[in-house]
């Protein structure tokens, strides 16, 4: 193997197109580029240099790599079509399990999970992107990492269950505080307040969890207990009866949590 | 009125202190600091040049502004004692109305509310704090903004109604979010997932708000309705019944929120 390390990438869309941009700009060779449609896999074929293709029968095998970021229901129509059973390939999703490559009769094979919300025109930083890595062998993890560490520092080993766990424990964090911004929003909509104003303090609430654990850092009425201000926004939220049990039921986590700490 | 301006505190705790300092090092006289504790008094005073003083009766009429910043349950014990019912008065609570100061027969009173969580040793950067301000005459209002603007370019005239209604909206966005990162610490201590992992994308999640509305960088599991996933989801929370139920709550509180904006 020499220095220059040869990938193909199986997808053409925002994790496939933020990845190879960012391997071809740390002088990998992209080798090909498949999507279904040839404009798309053209489009980013172009920007790294490698050949657009939209069949898999024409796949090269002469790569050490190939990266599957496709969307989740997909990863498995591609492997059955994938032409070499021997190669190293690896999907990109948090939630599919290792065990679809298995099952599809593949040997060398891992899981190289950048753990980030990926939006088409935003340039993604992925020296601060964990990257979450599976491998069905230690030869093949090496392998994976070697790539990983090109682009990040930030490499942890995960299997299969705990990715699942961790894609839960994502949904929490972000899925459901975004829903909580969303709420916040509305609130602020339905009377004339500007919602910028809640801006810094949603940054600094998110920027406290650096240092500390949640726990420690929680704020607010259901932390002190303060039953007279909690009643008192419970009735503000009388005619938005999904909110007012969001709030009860929220409100009674953190009393809880509090409860277990002491 | 010469170009000094001249403020005595009431309170020397998390949000005096900040404050005091804020506004000695933009050249405003301190003129006392009042504290139960005299111990507090003092520590306060010694850091912006004032008298430390642990009696109201011993308030000196001769400051322009008086900001009380105590507990929200002191602050009419607080004005009940207050020597002065003519000066200008403000205190910087969310959630207590104006209508305290009309109550205990003050003339000159207002809000001066800066909407961020103040943690004792870290440095706050004022210029990014948004200030809400009410007062109960325009000339009042001009005195209170004029003292702000020397601390933050981020004045909103906000009404007690209105302020009421963001510190709910403040809870959802932030303690409630917070909560939400609380969820997930423990989902990945309980199965030795490293937090870490999950601090890129809670950062990412927020920052995304600067620019966005929340409903439009929705992402995850519930934003597309892949029922698949939710199911999984909820059996790993099988027994974690309150869990289990916020999932299912916010899961179905971001499904309507797509199905108004469609």
């Amino acid at each position: 193997m020499n220095s220059t390390k040869t990938v193909s990438f199986i997808g053409a869309g925002n994790v496939a197109t933020h990845l190879a941009k960012a391997l071809y700009k740390n002088k990998f060779l992209i080798k090909q580029v498949f999507s279904k449609s040839f404009t798309n896999a053209n489009s980013l074929a172009k920007k790294v240099n490698a050949q657009p293709i939209d069949l898999l029968t024409q796949l090269s095998p002469n790569a050490e790599i190939y990266i599957i970021a496709v969307p989740d229901d997909a990863i498995e129509k591609v492997l059955k079509q994938f032409p070499f059973k021997n190669k190293l390939v690896v999907h990109t999703s948090g939630s599919v399990g290792v065990d679809v490559f298995s099952k599809n009769g593949f040997s060398n094979f891992g899981i190289f999970y950048p753990l980030q919300t990926f939006s088409k025109n935003k340039i993604v930083d992925f020296t601060k992107v964990p990257f979450c890595l599976e491998a069905n062998t230690k030869t093949n993890l090496k392998s994976i990492e070697a790539v990983a560490k090109y682009l990040s520092d930030k490499i942890y080993p995960i299997n299969s269950e705990q990715r699942q766990l961790l894609h839960l424990a994502a949904v929490f964090a972000c899925n459901f505080s975004n829903n909580m911004y969303q709420i916040a929003f509305e609130i602020c909509n339905q009377h004339q307040i500007d919602f910028d104003i809640l801006k810094p303090l949603i940054k600094e609430t998110a920027s406290k969890i650096e240092k500390y654990n949640p726990l420690e850092v929680q704020t607010g009425p259901a932390k002190r207990n303060d039953k007279k201000t909690i009643q008192k926004h419970l009735s503000l939220l009388e005619n938005q009866k999904n909110y007012q049990e969001i709030y009860r039921l929220i409100t009674e986590s953190i009393v809880q949590s509090l409860v277990h700490k002491s």
